[in-house]
């Protein structure tokens, strides 16, 4: 078994936790719609649409309701007991009707049923009946963080794809770095760091490895090109790099689902003093942070500890967000390095660590690093130089 | 002003048309949560994560609700009269209480309030009270699909942003074709098409080209190669290219935030007779669906035309899924080109239009084109070649 999937096993072993939460709230079955949430049970990636999917868990049997055209998909790569298919979705029969009649179908349509969601959601023009509606006689509790609490805590396994995740976004930035040089533009340098990112990951790791979601290694800019960078969220513009841009970069990759995140402040040329300076204070906020994270604490200290450097340094002007977030099978997970965020830190949470500094008119200033929760304190899963004179362009 | 962007005025047409509703409804105000309403009610093209963001949009006032790192960015790029922040989620105070704050303070806590969804909904870890739970003397009126009606109707500057789209999924798609060689992988060549016709993108249309949202055109496979062409919506597996493999492609651009659709069916060599014979019932399919379309009758009835030649030529166990769905700003829309769908076509309406044929072991057949729906008719918006001389690769 290579390195670079999860094993039958792990799914059989976070399922048996639901069972567990069933049994505690004294359910018969949990209906999950959550897409994550599926892929999470069951292995099975797929792509969300309007169509309705959904995943029944039993004690004895886990079963995928899916449109028609996921059978051979989810019966070749999803960990199930069963996938029954409705037709298509809107159809003459709305999906939704025909969950509860697979529900009805199992003794399920008048018990204590749990579920993920008031029904399926989805913005691509879908619309239809919540559960409640199509199974008047079952009585139903709504759960929705059951998956994502356990989500939260990573196993060795989904450290290892999230730290191979981040061997690849490092060459991805290797490239993106290289090819930063004044008058390329952003999408030329972030597709060929990519394209060759993923080139070389796909010829190393050869059949081994599945994305499952994704498809191989990515850096780029998002925009954050010279005074944009101030913008935390800028959107890609296909900006021209001149001498003196301050960049904001991101890179990583996708492994069997999971992610890395790799964020660095670079420049074109030589820094200005201005710039220089304020490149200083974020790694020492990021140092901070660092140096802050271990298990047994709660999220929000590490947000406090961080604040308080803002406080002494004058820097609240310049403040745009927390700390960081968890990360995992998506690039935003809970719990948050937030000081609104009491969950108590424990070892195998994955965090991006990402205090950033946002001078309107001189530029951004933020690393984004992802590190795993040990017993001990803390790993870093990425390694990508963070000193100035490493991250100087051109 | 370029036409590879939407005028202000257009936003304001926009508006006006919820405003009018507005009155009917007899409703103060309307809150919307949903970001693609949002994009399409203020220009404002954003990454949505689990910091909860809202347009309250009042008969004389546009307002945003952002978490603090997109003040600046949306001061920039925003068609509203107000951008209010809140410092950050989940944060000290829970930003759906400082939303219940704003619309206090705008008069509308009491007052009769639409509003798109029950609250704001992410799932990158957030959770957080309805609107009626901070709200408790508004008497709220939930129209989820007040947008997507709109949506549904492209104005003359939309389609023009999807033929441009359409341009340049044509040259990804060509230069895909010519990369198809055997013994090349997915990701080699999806991303190599990609990175070449997005430079040429960039290089042609200049600084008048935003995507917003999107980074230029790309084309792939998404997995659908070989024997795994056989899954509709198979995904990126890395698979080498070998001769005699079936195709299935697919290409597109993002401008201005809108989007294209351009599938075909490709062969690595020439097909056996077998795999031309399905690819030839395939272009008959979907003849007769773009023969079928016009104004004024159901979306049903288009699907229920192409079920015909299923029934007619015993095509039954090869049929996976309905004829298409609109699109536009999302890659899928409603109304579907769906037998439970009665929702009439009217001028102005896109849809993609693709049945397909799934043969497990031989291969998948479906080609997908983009048209607009005209007073006379439809025009297509894709014009890639459609037969099978031209869809031979290596």
């Amino acid at each position: 078994m290579s390195d670079l999937c999860l094993a039958k096993e792990e799914y059989r072993v976070r399922r048996d936790r639901i069972i567990a939460a069933l049994d505690r709230e004294g359910l018969a079955a949990m209906v999950f719609f959550n897409s994550t949430s599926i892929a999470y049970l069951t292995g099975f990636a797929f792509i969300p649409t309007e169509r309705p999917a959904a995943l029944i868990l039993e004690p004895a049997r886990a079963s995928l309701y899916l449109p028609r055209l996921e059978l051979e998909h989810a019966e070749e790569t999803a960990y199930v007991d069963l996938v029954r298919t409705y037709p298509e979705y809107p159809g003459e029969v709305h999906p939704m009707r025909g969950l509860a009649g697979l529900l009805q179908e199992f003794g399920l349509a008048s018990g204590r049923l749990g579920a993920d969601a008031a029904g399926y959601g989805s913005g691509m023009g879908y619309e239809g009946p919540r559960l409640e509606e199509v199974l008047p006689q079952a009585s139903l509790k709504l759960l929705p963080k059951l998956v994502e609490g356990l989500r939260a805590i990573k196993s060795p396994a989904e450290v290892r794809l999230i730290g191979e995740s981040s061997r690849w976004g490092n060459l991805a930035h290797v490239l993106l770095q290289e090819y930063s040089l004044p008058g390329r533009t952003e999408n030329e340098i972030s597709q060929r760091a990519s394209m060759e990112a993923t080139m070389a990951m796909v010829r190393t790791l050869g059949a081994s490895y599945e994305p499952r979601g994704g498809h191989g290694a990515a850096a780029g800019f998002r925009g954050q090109i010279g005074p944009n960078s101030a913008l935390p969220h800028a959107i890609t513009r296909n900006l021209r790099l001149r001498p003196g841009d301050v960049l904001v970069t991101g890179a990583g990759a996708t492994v069997w689902g999971y992610h890395s995140e790799l964020e660095r402040t670079m420049f074109v040329g030589r820094p200005s003093p201005e710039q220089a300076k304020f490149f200083g204070l974020m790694v020492e906020l990021q140092d901070l942070a660092l140096a802050t994270i271990r298990p047994g604490i709660p999220c929000s200290e590490v947000d406090r500890a961080v604040r308080a450097f803002y406080d002494a340094n004058d820097l609240w002007p310049y403040w745009r967000h927390h700390v960081g977030h968890a990360l995992g099978m998506l690039g935003h997970e809970a719990p948050f390095l937030d000081i609104g965020d009491q969950t108590i830190i424990e070892p195998g949470m994955v965090f991006s660590v990402e205090p950033g500094l946002y001078v309107p008119g001189l530029g951004g200033f933020r690393h984004s690093d992802t590190l795993v929760v040990t017993q001990a304190g803390i790993d870093l899963l990425t390694y990508y130089p963070r000193d100035l004179e490493s991250l100087i362009c051109g």
